[in-house]
């Protein structure tokens, strides 16, 4: 059996799964070191040899743990969820599992792999017209689907990595002038979570390495 | 408490994420009814407002069971793993659930949204490069993590969520021409795996909706 460890975290201030790691690490109350990958300078810090040994993909986040090594952010909260005390990040109920699930993936499968940095340096001049175009289509799904699972937070009245998952996914959106307001239940529900700590604190205008004019 | 019902699934022959619930189903032995949704007919019947109920992201899979209503695929093949009996898709063992999960995601994330119908539908006459691209980019990745992860399977020698997500996108990596030949641990899983009756009986050309000219 692998040795608890405490996680290296090889991430970016502004990536939004980064941050997703971050907030669960936060949530769950885990002490992590922070190594940060800067995916402008020298032409993108991920593309060297090293990193690609600890995330092939060249994207962030990786995450060193317990001898392994992880990537792919939502792989990295559930092993953390399911090896690490703490408020479960996965609901008990099998349903609302699944809903957490289905809300967590409309993000991470269907908006954000559009509006990454790797495919906006493909886009060109109308990058930000196709970044807006697959926010405000997944937005447009995301609306009903949190009306009709959402309490205090996404599902329910207990938070959970759809809640992870939807704080930076606004926090895109808002970037890239997509207006919020159009969705009154992810509005609400993100303004009800940006109020908590483990949001506050791992915030991308509050890391290691946020450029000063960027801090918060 | 939901009682089990027998699953619908609305989906598409060709569409990979619907092959992907196709073959949990079968692996865990649980019979289903299915739905064609024809993404090409009528200017795509996934795009009705009657479907947009079933999957407010207007994509297949949609997925009705125990009186809920589910999209994502992973979501849908996670749900039905923890609440059925049969062979397990996600291992007992947490660092190989997040291996699982880690290939599932970079597929899932990674690949298939970069090439789904939708966004080749925007790229004109440049999406057959932009699938290769995108397909190569990630297959460059997952070869060397399946180098380390795989046994007879995608991680060591138990089936599971990552060979369910593997299989179809190599499908659909010969359907963009994509040389399979040049990853060797891939091509070596997938040939293993489509031997398999659960592969062989949801294989795109032995659906329902697939046409005749298509048929196997």
């Amino acid at each position: 059996m692998a040795t608890h460890t405490k996680p290296v975290l090889h991430g970016y201030f502004r990536s939004s799964c980064s941050w997703r790691v971050r907030i669960a690490f936060a949530l769950k109350g885990i002490e992590y070191d922070q190594v940060p990958v800067n995916l402008i300078k020298d032409g993108g810090q991920q593309l060297t040899e090293e990193y690609k040994k600890l995330n092939p993909m060249q994207q962030v986040p990786a995450v060193e743990v317990d001898g392994i090594r992880l990537s792919q952010s939502l792989a990295v909260i559930q092993y953390i969820d399911e090896t690490r005390p703490g408020p479960r990040l996965l609901p008990a109920d099998p349903v609302k599992r699944a809903q957490v699930r289905m809300i967590s993936d409309l993000i991470a499968s269907g908006i954000q792999p559009l509006q990454n940095l790797y495919v906006l340096q493909k886009m060109g001049a109308e990058k930000v017209q196709w970044a807006q175009h697959f926010i405000v289509r997944g937005f447009e799904a995301l609306e009903p689907m949190l009306k009709q699972t959402a309490g205090k937070y996404c599902v329910g009245d207990e938070i959970s990595m759809a809640d992870v998952c939807l704080v930076p996914q606004v926090y895109n959106a808002e970037r890239f002038k997509v207006d919020v307001d159009a969705y009154p239940t992810i509005k609400m529900l993100n303004q009800t979570l940006v109020e908590l700590e483990a949001f506050k604190v791992t915030h991308p205008s509050r890391q290691p390495d946020t450029p000063v004019d960027l801090r918060a």
